[in-house]
């Protein structure tokens, strides 16, 4: 079933605010088996009528969003209630309710708000606890010839339309919509492999069986893979998705280091860490997560060399040698972490971030990876991302991250596939 | 000048990805006296052709974003060739860059990769160094009996699209375009005061001028103050704004972190980070900095109290009386990190992100700012800042940041107005 957006609202199209109901709707919409076909943006204004007009005939399920409020360019109430020919009359409740709100806060009500409460018929109203404006539902016996069969008018604000939203039209839509319309929507998130490795592997296979929607996203260092379709179907798949891709998929949403946060808790061991290149990035990283006092003990940013040595007793002489970048000095700052700090585990990061600083031998991009652990020789990996700088730090914790996820998994300590290999273009 | 953004790319409609193009591309093209008037998402396939004649005939420029890549969905080049009626020809150059691309990165090229090079008939090539796809600019010309007089095909990747915008979009409209439409765009960034503040200081009494356009962006911590107009009346403007919020002004485009390396460098200074509650972060936002290696010296993340008094020499007694979220331990965070590092500068942090941790007098979102400097006495500031980890993170960061700002420009070290009153829904 295909649904189109329109979102209403010059602050979107002079760009003050990002339009984020297009990704909600869409996460919201995919499990009934609704698919969002098409979204546009419309000044507030008279391109709201022909957009209304040329979505009710192109798709099944319309929504609007904004346009609802009572200044004089909120006309989306008005455009659709001309559009499909019916009159308006006042909500008593809804205006009761209104009045309340002002009176509640002390504040008066300009003659205007009561638009509002104008109701065009035929329409189902949908309450709105968090602002004055009420959301429309238009069945389908109102929306007569037009391809739609549902119209929904929702209001602008994110925090209005977004429990409107779960309160009253995902319950409408279950009561509406036929019930084999309803998939469940599973995702892998897998790191340390590429989008087209996954689709190699089994994508492809999952997608010819011709029951399951499939889909990609890629990003620095990882993919989402994403199932849609009837959940006996998900649960009889999930086998076959484990035994090849398994070792790559860290959550089914979390993010990397919420996986690697939680590993530790579970297992209750620690972690430091001893950055250069990265700068603090891996240890903010790992901090993002709640509860993560509870492992990390301490971290270094060793930007210089007297940092490295002072701090985590790199020798100097492996400094002069090697360099800072090199195989052996983040080999010397991870072991460092771990016995200044006690930690069970200590990650390290060297590397040149650029835009200056690299040599034919270590370009720009070129980093050195390496996990010291309790009972295990250190391992150390070589990885190249020749790309932006914050970029190439969130490539390069990434990396780090999924060693220590794959050591504490006991799975192979590669970190190869995808995740060194930066998507072009 | 009215124009039209036609975004493609299914990841947009599926909810995967939100849609910053927009707003960046409105606030791009607002100088050069171009008004976004409509904006579609329609998804990789035949959509395409449809949204782009709608538009060629309704709007004086259209901008497309992705579609160019090499899979079978990218189809943005075919379907503006084939609608316009012109013939694909490859072009050598932007094949031999790509080729060169993928043989410097020892990757194999697949076929497909190489429709990236091929150029519609009259069509100018704007080059992508940050992707394989190069964009595309159909000019008069080739636009025949359409309404819209310009035509730019852009890559989808924002680190893509934004340099290729910068450095050919817009001398290319400034080619084409009426000179009398262009105005200047004067960007203020502040930090340590409101939105509201810097309205009722200055924004109203420009706005009521009538020669300005006036906006203001609030994001946590920070206000961007926009105006545009012509470059006289911005010239005239400039020491009113300074005189009454120059103070708060950080740079007139820089990340704050970037505003404070460059101050670091251009005088010789050095700093260093200890930090607790931030957990790297403000080590990473100083790293993220292009030559930040030549002032940042090193960062210290002692989360727990044993790393705080291991690392920096944070007497044990002083963590038992007062707490390890507390001014003294602040203090004695920031000294020890100089002391340690040998940096001119040390800041430090130690406060309560939240979920947990909480007391009565210290509920979520407590936390303490210190800045270390040599020849100065330490100084510490209590903020509160009861919002999500990430937020929270971010403003204690920010205000960090600005207290060595201020320290360095010799400005009253006050981090009050906006900074410590986090914006309330």
């Amino acid at each position: 079933m295909q649904a189109e957006v329109i979102n209403t609202g010059s602050e979107l199209l002079l760009g003050l605010v990002t339009n984020t109901h297009l990704g909600y709707l869409a996460g919201e919409l995919a499990p009934c088996g609704v698919t969002i076909a098409r979204q546009v943006c419309v000044p507030d204004g008279p391109p709201i009528r022909e957009a209304l007009e040329a979505a009710l005939d192109r798709s099944d399920l319309v929504f609007t969003t904004g346009g609802l409020g009572p200044t004089t360019d909120d006309i989306t109430r008005e455009a659709a209630a001309e559009l499909l020919g019916l009159p308006l009359r006042p909500d008593e409740e809804i205006l009761a309710g209104i009045r309340q709100r002002f009176a509640r806060r002390g504040l008066p009500m300009a003659d205007r708000i009561a638009r509002q409460a104008m109701v065009p018929a035929g329409t189902e109203v949908l309450p709105n606890p968090n602002g004055t404006a009420p959301g429309l539902y238009f069945p389908p016996p109102v929306l007569g010839g037009h391809r739609a069969r549902h119209l929904f008018l929702l209001p602008g604000p994110p925090r209005e339309l977004r429990p409107m939203f779960v309160d009253h039209v995902l319950p409408k839509l279950r009561a509406v919509l036929p019930p084999s319309s309803f998939r469940e929507r599973r995702i892998y998130r897998l790191t340390g492999i590429g989008e087209s490795q996954v689709e190699e592997r089994i994508g492809k296979q999952l997608e010819e069986r011709g029951d399951l929607e499939v889909g990609y996203c890629a990003r620095p260092s990882e993919v989402d893979f994403r199932l849609i379709g009837p959940p006996a179907i998900l649960a009889e798949t999930e086998p076959a998705i484990r035994a090849v891709v398994g070792e790559w998929i860290y959550s089914d949403g979390a993010a990397l280091e919420a996986a690697v946060v939680d590993l530790l808790r579970e297992k209750k061991l620690t972690v430091a860490t001893a950055e250069s290149c990265t700068g603090g990035s891996l240890a903010g990283r790992l901090t993002n997560v709640p509860g993560a006092s509870e492992v990390f003990l301490a971290g270094y940013v060793t930007y210089g060399n007297e940092a490295k040595e002072n701090t985590l007793g790199v020798p100097a002489s492996l400094l002069a040698v090697h360099g800072a970048v090199s195989e052996p000095v983040a080999v010397a700052m991870a072991e460092g972490a771990r016995r200044v700090s006690g930690a069970r585990y200590a990650l390290s990061t060297t590397g040149i971030a650029g835009p200056g600083g690299g040599t034919e031998d270590k370009p720009v991009g070129t980093v050195y990876v390496a996990l010291a652990a309790e009972g295990y020789p250190t391992v150390v990996r070589r990885c190249y991302f020749p790309l932006d700088r914050v970029t190439f730090k969130h490539m390069t914790t990434s990396a780090a991250l999924d060693l220590l996820r794959r050591r504490i998994l006991g799975l192979p300590l590669e970190l190869g596939g995808g995740s060194s290999s930066p998507r072009l273009g």
